[in-house]
C-alpha cells in the first residue's frame, strides 16, 4: 500500500516542491493525497487542481491541512507530511505535524536557527514520529559506496577531505530581477543567517560528514558577499579540523559564473582515496598509492550493499538527481513500512538523513557564519 | 486526471517491466490500474500483490485483461496498455488491445517479424488508437537537441554518421547459466531472426535515423555469432548509405567485454558536427570547423524547445535513463490528453516513437541479417 | 656520441619535417648535421641557415647529400638519413641512402606503391642497413602497454577490435586555398592511390595490427570522396577479418568537421578489453567483465617494461605526440648503437616500426582502395 | 647558433636535471656544453661522460665551472648556466654565475630564503644578465591563453580563484626508504623552511598570480605535517585575499594518496570563468553565465598570440610537460638572442618567469609558513 503524502508548500513555480513530487512518485511508494501548496489559498487550490487532487484535500494553510487530515479515518488520512517551504517556514509546520502524529519529510536546512533545530529534534524524539531531511547528494548510490568503503577501513584512517559546491547562478543581482528562487534565498527573513552557506554549504557539509564518517570539530571560515547589494553571503571557503586529526577544506559559492551544480568530494587515507562528483554521478573513482585508479560504477554487482540497494538500473543506464532524491523518499518509506509492522528496517533502508544531520547542518550554518565574522583563526564547532 | 495503465508482462525478475513502471510513475501522469504480468497466473497474482493492485485487476492472461477491462465502465477501465513481453509476444496482445479500443505502449522491437509490424501499423491506423514504441535513447533531452540542431541546418547537410552500441554482458554463454534475460534474447523462438541486432542494433538504428533525420537506403553488414553455442548474432558492424548521399557506420555488439551501455552517436555536416553518448547523457558536444567545441547542457535556457520540454531539473542536476524513458511515457500521455479534448498536441509532445519507427526498426532487423548472410556487398534497405 | 642525422625534405613550411627535427632532438641522441631540405636549392639553403647548419652540409638535392656525405670521413659523415618528403619521393632517396651505407628513417607511408615497398624491403635487407618507419602512434607508452597486455593473454584471445582516426581539416576544398599540406595529400601524383586511407588510414591500420598482434586477412571497404572536386578519397570505413577469427572495424575520415586527431583503439577478448585514445594519451583504460575498469597511467611503476622504457617523466606529467615520435627515434638510435658494438638491442629498443610494417601499410592502401571499388563484399588482404 | 649551456647539478638519478636537459634540447636552441653535475667529482665525470661531453668541460664544482668557462674564448664559452640543485644550493652558484657574466636558468624556488631572493634580484639587476626561473606550469600554451583572456577583461574583473596541486607520493615516510627525491625535499637543511609549500605550493601560487594577473595581499593558512616523523610540512590549504577584492583558495598536498600531479586552476569574473588542469593540459574550459562552455584547444587558429607562440603541433597532437618546460627555455633563448643583437624580444618571448616571480615565490613560502604557525586569522603578504 502506498503511503499517503501531504505536501506543505510547493505551489506552481516552486522548484523544490516539484522535485519532491517527482521523487516521491518514482518508486510508487507514495501517493500524493493532500496539499497546502501555498499560503495563498487561491494558488494552493490551483496547484492542487493541476495535480489532480480532489478539492477537499487541498488546503489553504498548513494548519488546516494538519487539523483536517488528522480527523480523517486512519485508512484515508495523510501519513507523511512533506514540508517544502522556505527555511523560515520549516519549524512551525514540522512541529505541528509531528505533534499531531504525522511523519515528516523536511527540506534542508532543517530550520531557521540552530535553537529551533534542537527543539525540533527533542519534539520529534518525544513524538514517536520519524523525520527525514532531504540532503539529496547523500542519496546517490556511489556516495553511499564511498561511505561504505571508508567505513570499512579501505584506505586507512581518513587524513584529508575536500568538498566543494560551486554554482554560478547568483553571479549577478538575481534577486533584483524578479527571480523568486533568488529572492527568498538571499533574504535574511526567509533564509536565515546564511545565504550560500545555508543553501549549498549545508549540502557540502552533510556530504563531507556522511562520506568521511567524521565530525567537524574546528573551523576557520572566509565568508563573502561578492555581489553588491546582496544581503547574505554568496561565497565561502572553510578550513576544517575533523575528529581523529584529519583536516579538510569546504568550498561553497554561488558566484562561480558558468558553474552548474557539480558538488564534489575527495577523501584520502594513507593507502588511497576516492573522488565523486555529481557531474559523473554514477562513477566513484577509487585511487591507490601504487596501483591503477578504479572506476567503480553504480548498477554493478561488485559494489557494496548500500550502493546496490539504492540503484534501480543495471550499470551504464545512468541514474541521476531525481533518483538520488527518490532514494531518500524510498528509504524513508521502507523504514516506515517496516516499523509499521513492528520490524526494524534494514541498515540500507535506515540510511537516510534525519534529526542528527539536521541539527549538525544548522550548527554548521551558525558556526561558519560566526567564524566568517571572527578575527580568531580557529573556532570550535559548537552544537 | 491520471491515465489508467494496464501492463502485460513484467512479472517479478523481468528487467524491462520494472523500468516501464518507474517511467510511467515518475511524472504522475499514469496510474497502474491493472496487469497480466505473467502467463503463469500465480506469478501474475504475486506481482500484482506486490504492486498493491486489487486482486480483481490482476489477470491470468492478456486476453483476460483486455476482455474484462473493456467491460468496465469508461471512468474505471484501463486506457493504455503497456506490453513489455519478449518479442514473440508483442503482436498478438498489441493487436487485441488496439482492436478493443486501448492505446498501446509497446516495448521495442515492435514485433517478431517485419510482416507483423506492417500489419500492426495498418491495424493501428484503422483503429483510431495510438501506439507508442519505447526507443528509450531518443527520449533524452540532448538527443532531441541534436535532432533539432541538425534539422535546423546548423551544420549543413549531414555527410557522416557514426552510431555505436557496445555491450559486454553476453561475452560468455550467459544463456547457459540460468540468466533469464540472456535466455530469451538469444532464443530464435522468442527474440526473432536477430539477437544483438534486434536487442540493441534497433536502438542504434532508431537513434541514427532520429538524430540525422535521414533514412538508411543501402547497407552492408558483418554479422557475427562470437560466443560458441549461441543461436543468434551477438555482434555486428554495418556500413550504411543514407538518403541524400550521406554515409555511416553502425556498430552493435554484446561481446565487448567490460563495456556497459554507452550508446553513442556522432554526426557531421560541412560546417561542424555533434557527439552524444549515454555515459554523459546531459551533454551534447557541438563541434565546429574553426571555433571551440561547445558543451551544450540539458536544463539550460539556451537549448531548443524539444530539449527544454523534455527536462525536469535545472542544469547540473543530472537526469538519466529513467527520465529519458519517462519522457516517452509523458509525451504519449500529453498527446492522448490533448487528443481526448480534441486538440492537437504540441510538436514536442508528439515527438515519441511510434508506428513508423517500429516498422523501420523491424525492416532494419530483417535487412541487416539478410545482408550479413549475403555475399553481395551493398543491398537495398527494403521496407 | 650523438648520431649524425641528415634530412631529406622538411624545408620551411613543411609540417612533418619540423616534427622529425623536434623528435630527433629531444633525447640528445642525434645531431642534425646535414640536409637537402628542398629540391629548390635556394630554399634548402635558407632552411639550413635557419637551422644553424654550416653551408657545406646543406645540399641542393638528396643525391648530392648522399654522394657528398659518403665521401666524408667516417667520423664526420651522416649516419642516418631522415626522409620526410611527400610519398612519391620516398623510394628513390631511401634506396640511394641504403645502397650507399646509410641507415634510414622514413616517414609513412613507406612508398608510393606496394611494389616499391616490397622492392625497398628487399634492398634494405640486402644492404645490412636499418630502416625505421615513423608510425607515431605506436610510439606512445600506453599503446605499448596495450600491446604488451594483449600479448600476455590478459584478456583471452582478442575477438573484436575497433580503430578510428577522425579528422575534420579537409571538410572543405582546402587544396584550392593554397594549403600546401592539403595540396600534396590530395594529389594522386604525390600521395599515391589513396588520400585519407594513405595519410591516416595507414596509421589506424598500423595501430590495430600492433596492438592486437593480429594480421588483417580480409576486408570490405566503403571508400568515399565527400568533398566535391577532390581527386582522392577523404573518408572511409572498413570491415575487417583478422587472423584467428577476430573481426574489427576501421574508420578513417578527414571530413568529420570539428574533429582534431583523436585516433582511438578498443580491443576485447572474452575476459575484458582496453581502450586508448590520443586525446588522453597517457591513459589506458583496462576493462573487465566483472570488476571495475582500471585507469592505467604512463609513468607509473606498475606498467610493463615497454611502457616504462618509453616514458621520460613520472605519472601525471603528461607526455605527448612529440615524445611518442621521439620514442621511435630513440629506439632506433638505441638499436643502432647496440648493433654498432656488436650487441643485440633490448626488445624494448627493437620495438620500432620498420620494413614489415611498411610493406603491410602499403598493402593496406592498395587493398582498401581496391575493395572500395569492388562490388565484391569480402576481399582477401593481399601482400 | 645554439646557446651554449652549462649545467650545475643534475647528476645521474636526479629527476629535475634530466628534465632540464630534455627541455633545453627539444627546440635545438641550446647545446649542452659543460657541466658540474655533482659535488662528487667522480659522479660529475660519469654523468658528463654519459652525456657525451668532452672531459675538459666536465667540472668538479660549480666554482670550477664558472671560473674556467669564463676564461674560454667568447665563441666557446658557456653562455647560460642552468642551476638544478636542491634549494640550499641555488643562491651561491646563481650569484657567482651572474657576477661572472653568465645568464642563469634557475630551478624553483628561487633560493633558500626570501632574503637571499631579494639579494639575488638586486645582484641580477646590477649584473646586466638575465635570470629565468622554471615555473613549468605557466609554460603551458593553454595557461597562457587563460592569462591572456583574463587580461583582456573577457570575464570581467576576477572575483574568485581556486588553485590546487594535489600529490600523493609522500603519503608514507618515503624519506626513510632511501628515496633521494623525498630525502632532500623533507630536509630543512636542503629544502628550507617549507616542504610541500616550497616544492609545489610555490607552483600553485605562481600559477594563480600568473593567470589571474592579481597579487596576493593577505592569507590565512592551515599547514600540516601529516606523516609522522616528517620534518617539514607535507600538506596545506590557504585562504587568500587578492588585489582588487578577489578571494581565493590554494591547496597543495603531498599526502593525497593516489593523486599524481594534477595541478588545476579555476578563475571567475562576473560574466564567466575558466578552468585548466594539467591532466588535460591542451584544453582550456571557458565557461559562461548563459551560454555553453567552450573547449578551447592548443594548436588551433582561434587561440591568442601567447598560446600560438607556445605550441609546436596542430590541435589534437598533444603537447605535455616537457614542451611546457621547453617553452620556458625557448622563450629565454629568444629573449637572449634578441637582446644580443640589440632588439627587444616580442612580448610572447619575454613571457617567462624571472626575478619578480622568484621573489614573490619565496615570500609566499615564508608568509604561508608563518601564517600556518600563527593564531591570527589574516596576515599580510609581506615581500
Amino acid at each position: 500500500m502506498k503511503l499517503r503524502l501531504g505536501m506543505i508548500g510547493g505551489g506552481q513555480g516552486a522548484f523544490i516542491g516539484a522535485i519532491h513530487r517527482l521523487a516521491a512518485a518514482l518508486d510508487g511508494l507514495y501517493e500524493l493525497t493532500a496539499g497546502a501548496f501555498s499560503s495563498d489559498a487561491e494558488k494552493s487550490r490551483a496547484t492542487g487542481g493541476l495535480l489532480g487532487l480532489p478539492a477537499e484535500r487541498v488546503y489553504a494553510s498548513y494548519q488546516e491541512l494538519i487539523e483536517q487530515e488528522k480527523q480523517r479515518p486512519a485508512a484515508e488520512r495523510v501519513q507523511v507530511v512533506a514540508i517544502v517551504t522556505p527555511n523560515h517556514l520549516h519549524f512551525a509546520p514540522a512541529r505541528l505535524a509531528l505533534e499531531n502524529g504525522f511523519h515528516v519529510v523536511l527540506d534542508k536546512p532543517m530550520t531557521f536557527t540552530l535553537a529551533e533545530a534542537k527543539q525540533l529534534r527533542q519534539l520529534a524524539e518525544a513524538s514517536g514520529r520519524r523525520l527525514c531531511l532531504t540532503h539529496t547528494y547523500t542519496g546517490y548510490p556511489m556516495v553511499k559506496e564511498a561511505r561504505q568503503l571508508i567505513a570499512a577501513g579501505t584506505f586507512g584512517p581518513i587524513r584529508k577531505v575536500y568538498v566543494e559546491y560551486p554554482q554560478g547562478w547568483l553571479s549577478g543581482f538575481e534577486e533584483g530581477t524578479g527571480n523568486a528562487q533568488a529572492a527568498w534565498r538571499t533574504d535574511p527573513a526567509r533564509s536565515g543567517v546564511a545565504g550560500a552557506m545555508g543553501d549549498i554549504g549545508t549540502h557540502a557539509f552533510n556530504l563531507l560528514e556522511y562520506v568521511s564518517g567524521l565530525h567537524v570539530e574546528r573551523l576557520c571560515a572566509d565568508i563573502n558577499t561578492v555581489v553588491p547589494g546582496r544581503r547574505l553571503d554568496d561565497d565561502g571557503a572553510v578550513l576544517l579540523r575533523l575528529a581523529g586529526g584529519a583536516s579538510g577544506v569546504l568550498v561553497a559559492t554561488q558566484v562561480a559564473a558558468g558553474e552548474e551544480n557539480n558538488v564534489r568530494i575527495r577523501a584520502y587515507g594513507d593507502r588511497g582515496g576516492l573522488e565523486w562528483m555529481q557531474a559523473d554521478a554514477n562513477t566513484l573513482l577509487v585511487k591507490w598509492l601504487d596501483r591503477p585508479t578504479e572506476i567503480r560504477r553504480a548498477g554493478t554487482d561488485y559494489v557494496g550493499s548500500f550502493a546496490q540497494h539504492n540503484a534501480r538500473t543495471p550499470a551504464g543506464h545512468p541514474e541521476g538527481y531525481l533518483e538520488a532524491f527518490a532514494n531518500i523518499y524510498r528509504n524513508f518509506a521502507l523504514t516506515l513500512q517496516a516499523e509499521a509492522v513492528g520490524h526494524t528496517a534494514a541498515p540500507e533502508a535506515l540510511d537516510f538523513p534525519g534529526l542528527e544531520e539536521g541539527v549538525r547542518g544548522m550548527a554548521f550554518i551558525e558556526n561558519v557564519i560566526a567564524s566568517g565574522r571572527s578575527e580568531q583563526k580557529w573556532t570550535d564547532f559548537i552544537v
